[in-house]
């Protein structure tokens, strides 16, 4: 990414806010092409970036003219509010809630996986959930390679993605147990100090699956252009700090043998492969921690029949759902299509003669 | 158990044998039928057992003759060594080790289950690993209303498992952790403070399994005396001290209605049935922790077709290892295999005359 792009950080003190900014930073992205945007409360603090400060700003889109690209870290209320009025002003806009996931003129992009999606003239990219960017990156290739019948997942995530504020609820409450002290959970709907829950995303009583599980369901069979694509998940909290791991089952279309499985794994882009004969209890969210590739290990058949190939392979996941599961995706995003804005001068005109006409009407997910 | 029963707990001092006798307390087991037998160290300490104490012993099988039942609450090559001493003293045993789970003529009992390997003649019994037990508490009832094609498990299992020490180096991580020290890890190959990783114990290079996943295949195919059933278990390691979870997706043989399955589980024994239309974050292995029953929820069907009726349903299970997944279900089968041996007088003499008959081949699992 060019030095001269300048980037908008919406919800800069967030979570994800807090991690594009670190990303940005080990990129050397120079502190005078970045404004960082914060709640009312916060702006005019200073918010620290590599050996420099940045001074949070309030909301203006009016303000914001010389903005290339903002990355809105925002939940899907605030991004549903804010997205449009950049777009007017010829921002391009990723977007890391579910506001727009489900918009049909909104590309909802794994650039490893689908950045065909991208149009030099898209205003509004979305950014997929955390456990579907984690999942796809480790199941896809095989679905190229092999073709993909089906996906048992069973998610191990992190208390991260319910924000700062849930990490310091697991620190405080972790810290009150040890002392045998119970201390009220306000976060989350159950205790998260050594205990583990069902994903507290919303129920829906008809299916009994939770936000996070139909996500995964729908997001996927988006991004991989397969609305019939048959996904199993269960979503469970753990607690650990930042970094998500799964627990997944595959059924190929076609029989494949197991080295064929792990080298096509040890090939794809975004992913590490962990070889589980040399460390059969690796990986896990701690060794994926602040670190771009997500890892995949324990690579083995479901099936032990005599044939040497299966369809069935068993594979475990961690991946840091601060970075590829957020903000290193959308930065990902962000490099990609600023690239097809560049190459395509008229589409940035087209965008802002029509403004209303790529504004995405919200949808819930 | 009538009053009179003596009962001998051999590793008294360890995470199951306190909760064997932590059992037999609630029980109001009288404190001079009970002999606490730990290793010779600990000989000669005080160990309180309701508001009294008992006086931990060192082994010796001479001394043990007037025991009725032995739980041995020790590690396989202990298990091994002191199991047949005890036989010939005429001491039922029952094994909470992998030391005789697969001898044929030792009976491996889930007692809601199997109950009907166990014999009069029986003089070793042993008790399954916990997780087999929680697993085929949840699903052996679907298995008998529906039958049952395949298991797909994936474990969030306590510290427990792996003794007293793993749940105090759980705490003394995590304390270290708050205060962003790192405490080197000596139980597990992995730091378990905030984190999660695959189950440390012995890989099989071969199959890619670990020993806790070949137990679960293993146990539960020779359990349920279904040697072809498919199991496909993933094992993992969370920041939990004592209650197991898991995430289980299972194919039956004929299609059920969610009604069906819910009520099949509700009025299964041992098991206790949360309705997630109002409980949909429950249960969790804190609710699950010193109680007797094994907690099932999030029941619901993996597939979403017209039809109301499905083969694939998928539950989420948590139970206390330390007890159901361990004391407990030895109490269980030492209740109803001292029955036996009372209601027949002859199976006593009959393994005294013969005392190597029934002396089980050591084999490892």
């Amino acid at each position: 990414m060019p030095d001269s792009v300048t980037f908008a950080i919406i919800g800069a003190t967030g979570a994800v806010g807090r991690e594009a900014l670190a990303i940005l930073a080990q990129r050397a992205h120079p502190v005078d092409h970045i404004r960082a945007i914060t709640s009312d409360r916060s702006a005019g603090t200073q918010i620290p970036y590599a050996g420099s400060a940045l001074t949070a700003e309030e909301f203006d889109a009016d303000q914001l003219a010389d903005v290339d690209c903002a990355l809105l870290c925002t939940d899907a209320t605030t991004s549903r509010r804010v997205a449009p009025c950049l777009v007017q002003q010829g921002v391009l806009v990723i977007d890391n809630s579910s506001a727009f996931r489900h918009d049909p003129r909104v590309p909802l992009v794994i650039p490893e996986i689908n950045a065909a999606e991208l149009q030099p003239e898209s205003t509004i990219i979305a950014n997929p959930n955390c456990s579907t960017i984690i999942l796809l990156l480790a199941t896809h290739p095989l679905r190229a390679a092999f073709g993909l019948r089906e996906i048992v997942v069973s998610t191990y995530q992190a208390v991260s993605g319910a924000g700062l504020a849930a990490i310091d609820e697991l620190r405080r409450q972790t810290h009150a147990a040890l002392e045998s002290r119970v201390l009220s959970h306000h976060v989350f709907p159950q205790p998260c100090a050594f205990n583990v829950f069902p994903h507290e995303s919303t129920f829906d009583p008809a299916t009994g699956f939770n936000g996070e599980e139909q996500k995964i369901i729908s997001e996927s069979r988006r991004i991989l252009a397969d609305p019939s694509l048959s996904i199993m998940p269960n979503c469970v909290r753990v607690p650990v700090e930042r970094a998500h791991s799964q627990s997944i089952l595959v059924t190929l279309e076609q029989p494949a043998t197991l080295q064929q499985v792990r080298a096509c794994l040890a090939a794809a882009p975004g992913l590490r492969w962990i070889d589980d004969q040399t460390a059969p209890t690796s990986p896990t969210p701690q060794q994926a921690t602040g670190i771009d590739p997500v890892l995949v290990g324990r690579v083995r058949r479901a099936d032990a029949g005599p044939d040497e190939s299966s369809q069935r392979f068993m594979l475990w996941v961690c991946g840091d759902q601060l970075r590829k599961g957020a903000a290193l995706n959308a930065l990902q995003i962000a490099d990609l299509a600023l690239n097809l804005r560049a190459r395509s001068p008229r589409a940035l005109p087209r965008a802002l003669d029509r403004p209303h006409a790529h504004l995405p009407t919200p949808i819930e997910n």
